[in-house]
């Protein structure tokens, strides 16, 4: 049995903050602003695999006004999620995502993001797409007030062809 | 045979209109503007399962400019959509959804709008997952000036494994 | 097995330039700013497809500030795109996608659209889906400014049921 899920998140990009994306830090003058370290990328991916299975969302697993998740490595929210969808007997056949911004160019960073990703989620790299476009300008991504991504899994249960 | 499909919908929030969501109305002070009685979501949810079989979009078979369809309730047109889905001899695996808008929360209504959903498409309430977040008061949406939805869904032929 | 893909692209809107939608040309006032002919919907298939066998995305595989895709046809992206696909061993089952704009309308189109992408991807005109939407005036891309597409995909393995 397959399952569906997809997965969007926003956060903005301000100054004395790190660039978490992918599990990974990113040298930029500015950061993602969020109660945890607001990776948007690993937010959407846990998002998509918690809606696959209609568990809630991240908001609802993680609160932004909970002392534990302050500043917390979005690693552990991944891990923590994939556990979840582990627990009801699922796995993860691939996922594919967007990262939109306008700046800094994260090409050289999205081997090792989905290296990190792959590990916590016990996939191949074949199996964790992550693309990056801007949107051309346009509003406040554009402008390089903030950044989002989108993602999109599929699960299939254990024990199936 | 599976096949997936995805759909977004925008809708302004204007004082003087009820905020329907999900086919549940959530007391606000502004609702979504439009034709119809304007549910975001629901309307993600029918271009989600009319695009999985390429069967034109939302506007396509309910023109915003029919008499008929003047401020029709949104579950009317899901149960047609999805009537469309039977007669083409699909159901629906399962569908995600995203809601996005800055305020109010919507999380108090979500299980209230998985059973208007589920019991509409005559599948379970895990088959229907709704999600929502901000865009961390980006552009219109983020200023409360409108919200929009987004929606995947996976539809499998009947008679399959 | 199967795999899913997922795809946005953005452009400006701008006068002197043609505007090529699904690989038609479309008579407007305006036309979509790119490198190529900057055709938003081929460039989120493209993304989709690369994306649901990760591999890479449209500006790994056709950088926008290579001499030889100045001005190209994005239908050449389209087939060089899914003969990577077909290389892999994989075919497409379906394709559903949404153009989003304020204008011109592009429903009088959609079908010469589908028709074309079918062609490249060998596949019928109901496995290609084509919607379209507006922001309902917010923000770029509800001021004509611009225009997005979003795609997703769903890829099988071949000599599968």
């Amino acid at each position: 049995m397959l399952r569906i899920g997809q997965g969007v998140d926003f956060h903005l990009l301000v100054e004395g903050r790190d660039l978490w994306l992918g599990g990974v830090k990113i040298p930029y003058e500015k950061g993602s602003l969020g109660h945890s370290d607001a990776d948007v990328l690993l937010h959407a991916i846990c998002d998509a695999m918690l809606g696959a299975l209609a568990l809630g969302d991240i908001g609802l697993h993680f609160p932004n006004n909970a002392p534990e998740y302050k500043g917390i490595d979005s690693k552990v929210l991944l891990q923590e999620t994939v556990d979840k969808i582990w627990e009801k007997g699922y796995h993860v056949v691939n996922i594919d995502s967007t990262i939109c911004l306008e700046a800094p160019k994260v090409k050289p960073y999205i081997n090792h993001m989905q290296l990190v990703i792959a590990s916590i989620l016990k996939i191949g790299l074949d199996d964790v797409s992550i693309k990056a476009t801007t949107t051309e300008t346009m509003d406040a991504i554009g402008r390089g007030e903030g950044l989002s991504a989108s993602a999109i899994v599929l699960l299939q249960r254990n024990m199936e062809g």
